[in-house]
């Protein structure tokens, strides 16, 4: 490592976070060509089958890049996919060091970029900012390696963890700000999903509208198709994906199909469907990264069975006592030391709310 | 106000500071004796009995403080209570100038003792960093306004809300940190107060044993007298005040007395004890200060009666689900927009927990 690779890198960093929520089934990245400490050429990964990032700061290069040096916060790729590898772009463009955030998380080819960079004679360094490189890619790596998607669980409660009053009035508990950056997830993953209690209570729309930003699937669990044919959810039935069991109403699943949507049966397993099967059929479907908005039930099964990647909670500094619906059904804890905890916890304000952000401790 | 006023009253007010939670029933006040700009004496007011801050000041000087400037944070008073008047003394050792942070709470004095020293012929200033001089002592603010103490409400829950598991264990959700911070609470405060059901669960010491500082009163909610005259709240019978109801053993109440507890029947109301008189008791026992600390029952009764003046909630990122223990009960709201909303929230880390407080808004 050099003086200054991390201030390059960090560049590239920023640049490879503009795509985030863009390029799935791709990885975020960034790239910044360097020649003489100052930078000449910069790019990102807009969106899946436009070119990577190291070509796009090829191509934007004013001047002449030979004897340049890349920074890229992925190892670029040897592989032929929507577009060819980046490898061969980077040697014949006359670039004499690359260093590289994070390897590339397909172990498949992790490390083979580095090799045939090096092969050319190049000077190659890895894992400068590795840990920040890998960490805007986390849906990416995992999707990558199971093949099922990264499940992020969004709450939004109160300070003692109520969802709704007992009526189930629930709008609105947090602040315009928090709802904001929950159309911010929305836009930045490939599907959203809820449990059928909460799109009887709240009939969500499920888009991205309180910023801009692309509309994600929406994906309903509703083991007996209680759904009615007339939720707001069916409005673009194309990105509407309902997954039920097998004692659903086979008409109502050939009248929801011939309105558009798809609907998956899956087998039941205790009292519900079959979460894991569910994002089995979700990363059929090419979806890397899952949106949880709740509720209660569907949170505290995905927690049971530890398949929360990720938690955003929006905590309104709002009271609404014993009786409102829990954010977190029953999760049968039989001591205090099996209760799941956070790590890697981030403490952020929204409007009036605070977020706290955090992975399973596994 | 002149340029140096608020540096010098910040410096006052950290003296104050010192006082906190060792004062009641009297406010902490800080003093500082300024002249040419150098600070002569210094003094804070360390415990009721005790000389008051400006006193202090005055005695601690080195040279004479004729001409100076006394910046003070709460106007000098002018009456004879344990101690001689303030204002006198001020006069007496030639002070020019006097520089006030906040007025005297007590409406019966306030602006007494600023027009005192004017009729002396000193120029005095106040208001500066009055709000901050007058945050320090709330709690002796409102008791002299109400003659009933200013209530905390401490909460150690999960982020979904949760108090303990089903089997009631609840040690410990929060970290140490957090505890000793609890300890520091109870260190700073007249009077703690739980409920019974909390004392049968956990059976606490209500003691200050984590960190430095002096034992409160321990107060026990207790309608039936379920308290066992064996708990640990019984250790050091003389600080244990248990408020129950008139249908409580007679022999109980007075083995209780016996052992050198105080036992003050009070009578029902809304299936428990008359929470306002309570309070009202307690300020007759001059406690100016009450650090609440659950369980879910009696915080939700303070809450719906809107007599929490502070609001302290401690959440370890940790979720216990809905079959765990609620850290607010039921509060029967019928509409959203009747939840209770915390105001002037502040939020810090305490160890891996997140530290959440508010004042209500009424």
């Amino acid at each position: 490592m050099k003086p200054g690779d991390e201030r390059f890198m960090r560049r590239a960093l920023r640049l490879a976070r503009k795509g985030i929520g863009k390029t799935s089934p791709n990885p975020a990245v960034g790239a910044v060509i360097v020649k003489n400490g100052k930078v000449m050429a910069s790019g990102w990964h807009r969106k899946a089958g436009l070119p990577h990032a190291e070509i796009e700061a090829l191509r934007s290069a004013k001047g002449d890049v030979r004897g340049g040096t890349l920074f890229v916060t992925l190892e670029p790729c040897v592989h032929f996919g929507k577009t060819p590898p980046c490898v061969d772009a980077v040697i014949k463009a006359g670039i004499k060091r690359v260093v590289i955030g994070a390897k590339d998380p397909n172990p498949l080819v992790a490390g083979k970029g580095v090799r045939k960079l090096k092969r050319a004679g190049m000077e190659v360094d890895s894992g400068v900012l590795a840990d920040d490189c890998r960490a805007i890619n986390r849906p990416f790596e995992k999707f990558i390696a199971t093949k099922t998607p990264y499940v992020t669980l969004k709450l939004a409660s109160t300070l003692d963890g109520r969802i709704a009053i007992a009526t189930g009035e629930s709008r609105w508990i947090t602040s315009e700000e928090s709802r904001k950056a929950v159309h911010r997830l929305r836009s930045e993953t490939d599907a959203v999903m809820v449990g059928v209690n909460t799109l009887l209570r709240d009939d969500p729309e499920l888009t991205v509208r309180l910023v801009r930003g692309k509309d994600p699937l929406k994906i309903v669990l509703d083991s007996s198709f209680k759904t009615p044919l007339a939720a707001k959810a069916f409005k673009d039935p194309g990105r509407l994906v309902i997954f039920t069991g097998r004692g659903a109403s086979a008409a109502k699943i050939k009248k929801a199909r011939a309105l558009g949507a798809r609907v998956v049966v899956v087998p039941a397993k205790n009292n519900g469907l079959d979460i894991r099967r569910v994002l089995k059929e979700l990363g059929k479907l090419e979806v890397s990264s899952l949106l949880v908005e709740g509720g209660g039930t569907l949170s505290a099964s995905l927690v049971k069975a530890g398949l929360v990647d990720r938690f955003v909670f929006f905590i309104s500094p709002k009271l609404i006592g014993a009786d409102g619906r829990p954010s977190i059904g029953s999760l049968g804890l039989k001591k205090l030391s099996a209760a799941p905890v956070l790590k890697d916890v981030v403490v952020k304000r929204s409007g009036c709310d605070i977020v706290v952000e955090g992975m399973p401790v596994h």
